[in-house]
């Protein structure tokens, strides 16, 4: 409830001189990758070869058969089966082997999400949800490749809605197997990679139904089987059969596709057993008694596609600001005061438009490190909790929705920005917005994704009022309520109002203050979370169909709130590791990047914090005046600020980034000044009245 | 000036019966048909043929082939060539012709944007720029597509900056021809349309360059001239040359290439002599004194492309909507408090994504049929004056950006709707997507064009103040002056918050006040232009440098203005096409729909309004409470209201919008009705327990 006017003034000098200070390109650089340094900059070598990358605009079945080859070639040769058993040649190493394939995103997205469905998902299935005997018999070829496998679990009924999909495998105790079965049209599987054409296997989510000696038949809900789906003809087996999904938006180097199931027959071995098997005589046993808990178990061992996702997309987000912030300090148009045309990036709107996604860039870098941390620790066992799980399934789903909208906005400002040349796909940014596009709806949904964090933090704040002392909910609830009071008076504000008028730079020193951003961005999503449980409250006395009304009449509020969330742990993630640079110029140049991420977080809510009273009018418009500030002291950094992500040409590979446009201004500039010279310039019509 | 409070309170009883009214949809088809209605569906009728549509994924050879028989076939049979003279075969009508040619981008935005290169551009530009003998030579075999075109304005170095293109055209008196040559590779023209394979001629912007008797050689600017690029056997003719643009984001029916000129010989009739001649001698002659006036005369007779791409624009967003609204209302996922899943449509957060959407595309439809209306009267000479034109190039400069932007939203936003099947390419989106996003940049880039319109704002307002007399802008001054004053003090806001919090109806009531959302929206345009002016107006005293840099500070605010205005010319427009609404239960819908309009856009200037004390913090509150009660009460109507875009089967082409959905749904629906119903459904695990 502490609204900004309480805190001391910061009272700093303006450092204006913005270019005397310089990025150290190499240390940021070294920092921005992180703990895996080493192993990102080999995954880069491997992603910058041109075997490896995306020829754009090639057919369809040619760049299905070419991302196949390239997934044999890099099993074979560039270590990327860290994350599997010592004993099977892996490397037992979760966070370094996502780093790796984080990467492959610069090559080419449809080769990362090809080895996604194959390691990341298919294998990865078979690792964590089957036990010993299936990574001995099934894990060698899926990490090699030679069982080129599908993930079978979405439906073309069910999306995000796993629990509901219609598949089932129902147990045959007479021959010991399990029969599965697509009972309509809605439950074929859909959208799988590799089940078009080159799957021969699939793990398969089917609801698994079996019934024990003399009892009835139940449904455990959603298991994993492992199914044969093409023998090595690539001939269906038996009762499989399926569609390719045909065209889609981008991702073509990846055959998508449909399967069905009438009656297959496969051993109760294929069951993936660690968190449910079935005896010979149909008895169910599980180590989770809550079939509940036991669903969101078996799909929390597949958080890594969304963390992985995450890292690509902020990867992806990199690649587009370096190919338009080289192109704009190189481009120019339009004449300036002198003879000269202007350079793009030096015009103020475009400044608005790429300085503030760069900086959002950062904050997604520095949150994603934290993720990957956070994963590769309960991966490795060292933070395996049931709290370490449930921590790193709501962080991954609160940053994989941010920075995968994040990776749309900024690739289509990014093309918009290059104007007609970043409409040639030879520039690369209209086919990294095509194949990024479907990043905001897989893996779960977007959306949906940020619904399962905004109830995690009704959770949250239900589990903190039942810890607080009696003393505490009071103190809680009067200080909402005092929170309510303030709202209708002008008081606060009136006083901000005044005391504001009288130094316009004291209250933009509070709001360039660490302290300040942290508690405005902290305190809206903790006001926004108390006031949806205050609203969603009588749900709890409700009948099940008003209480559903309820919830839905917040739904954009809950995903509000989430939002609000991620901004909130990407700024932490990027004040940390803004901490930990040492270089005194970097670190002033990162601030600023700090605060422009911070400020314009600030600015996109502008009206909340107006209507709640944590900014005074006076103080709100300070907010877009030091953005503009801000902005004018990043310029002369833009370059080096994009340098820092790494990228080399062999990566960003768009002839407008090349220094062929500088070229060609050099060439013009030449030919005019040459004219000038020699006075065969014609004048110019004005001129001569 | 006036602040809200001010307004008189309207006490409506609030409707919430929403089911009871029913939109007359045919009624309301009509409407937004206009009155080129018959044209408009005649051309419908044609986009809906098989043989006009767009095969996703057809390889780029077969499609551009495919796209250059299909605009032949339009020529002879399908009356596109209505904005061309009477005596060659037209009909004299541009208004007419534009709206059917917008209807275009519903077979395959590759066509229209063919039709627009050939006639609305190659054509055009000698219909506009030429004289008779011109038409006579040029028109028939352009109109007929038996010479494929080329519009050569755009080069590579230059993109909206026309004025500094560097490809010459220099008069030689000795052979009475004109010499065109590119000087350097970035006057090479670009992204040209037909350019790459098809063209034959091509109408080329050139500096001309000419000397009279005993005179030095002047440049009197850019000027048009026709020049023959290939031979019939597809050869470029000497001195010609060029290159293919390759694969583009979108558009790929369209051959965007490169040309370039050494030394290339036109006669001297070839320049296109409407604005500006040369004659034997090489004495430049012209009906426009000022070279400034006559280049932007001569390219206002391009604005068609402008007008069409709103109109497109309106379109293609229609079409994404009616895919995506009629797809969530069959599409169900996740279990509602029933046993059955709950209708995507039924969502809050998709009645926020989805809804507002669907107010601005209505609002955009209105605008534009306002804009054909002015465009028709300009062009046909019924409202042909240098204050018409004027206006006319502003509002399309006003409206392109708008609904072009709007269309990007639109179809992203309908894509995510549709989840994993919204990016399958059969169901059009993606596509769409792909196409439309260089309307954005093309044509005008969206921000170059707001700039255009903030100036004009900014001019106007000047010629306010001028126009004034000493007392009114004694006033004027003075009353911005109470204004500023006011922003400091908490005293309007004081006011309304008390007053408000007695009665939320009544604030709410007058906000769906039309009167009450006018004020609001002209107002901030006002205050925006009005503010910039006082900021701008030191340039008038700066050394060049120091006054662009002045400027360049205020790009962003120039840019915003201009976005503003827009924003209000849409609702002013959609508020006049409500009232053209007779039946009561089509005009109250719709009145939510323009409420929902105008209040989404006060809603994403809230914090505008705030600052400025246009809204207290409790009027502020009431916005989004208001949204939500709309969106609430037009969920029953949303398929109405996209049904009413008038678009069938035929065009929307979308399986999931197909009715294939609903099927699924049905027979899974019945799959599990007829289990239970059997009693041999298995149970859940948690019942059994």
């Amino acid at each position: 409830m502490t609204a900004i006017t309480d805190r001391p003034t910061t009272l700093e000098a303006p450092v204006d001189d913005a270019r005397d200070v310089r990025i150290d390109v190499a240390a940021l650089a070294d920092q921005l990758l992180g703990p895996y340094a080493d192993l990102r900059r080999q995954a880069r070598e491997v992603a910058g070869r041109p075997e490896f990358q995306k020829i754009e605009g090639q057919p369809v079945p040619e760049h299905r058969e070419r991302v196949l080859h390239q997934l044999r070639e890099l099993a074979a040769h560039h270590d990327v089966l860290r994350a599997f058993p010592s004993r099977l040649g892996g490397a037992d190493d979760h966070g370094g082997s996502l780093s790796r394939f984080e990467e492959l995103v610069v090559a080419d997205p449809s080769l990362q999400i090809k080895a996604g469905v194959q390691w990341g998902l298919f294998a990865s299935a078979i690792l964590h949800l089957g036990t010993a005997d299936h990574h001995d018999r099934f894990l060698p070829a899926a990490m090699s490749v030679d069982v080129p496998g599908a993930f079978a679990m979405t439906e073309t009924g069910h999306g995000s809605d796993v629990a509901s999909i219609g598949t089932t495998a129902t147990y045959d105790p007479a021959t010991q197997e399990f029969v599965i079965h697509t009972p309509f049209r809605a439950a074929w599987k859909d959208y799988l990679g590799n089940a078009a054409q080159h799957a021969t296997a699939a793990v398969v989510f089917a609801q698994l139904v079996t019934a024990g000696p003399e009892e009835p038949a139940v449904n455990h809900g959603v298991h994993a089987f492992y199914v044969p789906v093409r023998d090595a003809s690539g001939a269906w087996m038996p009762g499989v059969g399926g569609e390719d999904d045909g065209l889609k938006g981008g991702l073509n180097g990846v055959d998508n596709g449909r399967l069905h199931f009438d009656q297959v027959r496969v051993p109760r071995s294929s069951l993936l057993n660690r968190y449910g098997d079935v005896a010979e005589d149909g008895t169910y046993s599980s180590p989770i008694a809550s079939p509940g808990r036991r669903f969101f178990t078996m799909l929390g061992t597949l958080v890594q596609g969304r963390v992985s996702l995450d890292g690509a997309a902020a990867n992806a987000s990199k690649l587009a600001l370096s190919i338009a912030v080289t192109y704009a300090n190189q481009r120019r148009q339009f004449a300036g005061a002198g003879s000269d045309e202007v350079v793009l990036m030096d015009y103020g709107q475009h400044q608005r438009r790429l300085l503030p996604l760069i900086a959002e860039t950062y904050a997604s870098t520095f949150a994603h490190e934290e993720l990957l941390a956070a994963f590769d620790a309960v991966f490795s066992g060292r933070g395996d909790t049931p709290e370490g799980r449930e921590d790193l399934e709501t962080l991954a789903a609160t940053l994989k929705p941010t920075s995968t909208w994040h990776a749309m906005n900024t690739i289509q400002a990014a093309r918009e920005a290059c104007g007609g040349a970043g409409y040639l796909a030879e520039n690369r940014l209209v086919g990294l917005h095509q194949d990024m596009d479907v990043y905001v709806t897989f893996e779960g949904d977007n959306t949906v994704l940020y619904q399962l964090v905004a109830k995690r933090l009704l959770t949250e704040y239900a589990r903190s009022l039942k810890g607080a002392g009696a003393g505490d909910v009071a103190r809680l609830v009067a200080g909402r309520a005092a929170g309510a009071a303030l709202h209708r008076t002008p008081l606060i504000r009136a006083v901000q109002t005044l005391s504001d008028a009288g130094d316009a730079r004291r209250s933009v020193g509070q709001l360039r203050d660490e302290a300040a951003q942290r508690e405005l961005l902290t305190d809206r999503v903790e006001s926004m979370v108390a006031d949806l449980a205050n609203s969603l409250r009588p749900a709890q006395k409700m009948a099940p169909a008003e209480a559903a009304a309820l919830f839905n009449a917040h739904q954009h509020e809950l995903i509000e709130a989430a939002r609000a969330h991620a901004e909130r742990v990407q700024w932490e993630a990027f004040t940390r590791g803004l901490a930990q640079v040492s270089d005194p110029a970097t670190k002033q140049v990162l601030t600023w990047v700090r605060d422009l991420f911070g400020l314009q977080l600030i600015e996109r809510h502008l009206a909340w914090y107006l209507i709640n009273g944590r900014l005074s009018a006076g103080r709100a418009r300070t907010v877009t005046s030091y953005i503009d500030r801000l902005l004018a002291r990043l310029r002369p950094h833009a370059q080096d600020l994009v340098d820092a992500f790494g990228y080399g040409p062999e990566h960003l590979r768009a002839p407008i980034a090349s220094g062929a446009e500088q070229e060609r201004q050099d060439e013009a500039r030449a030919h005019y000044r040459a004219q000038r010279a020699s006075g065969q310039a014609p004048l110019p019509e004005k001129h001569i009245r």
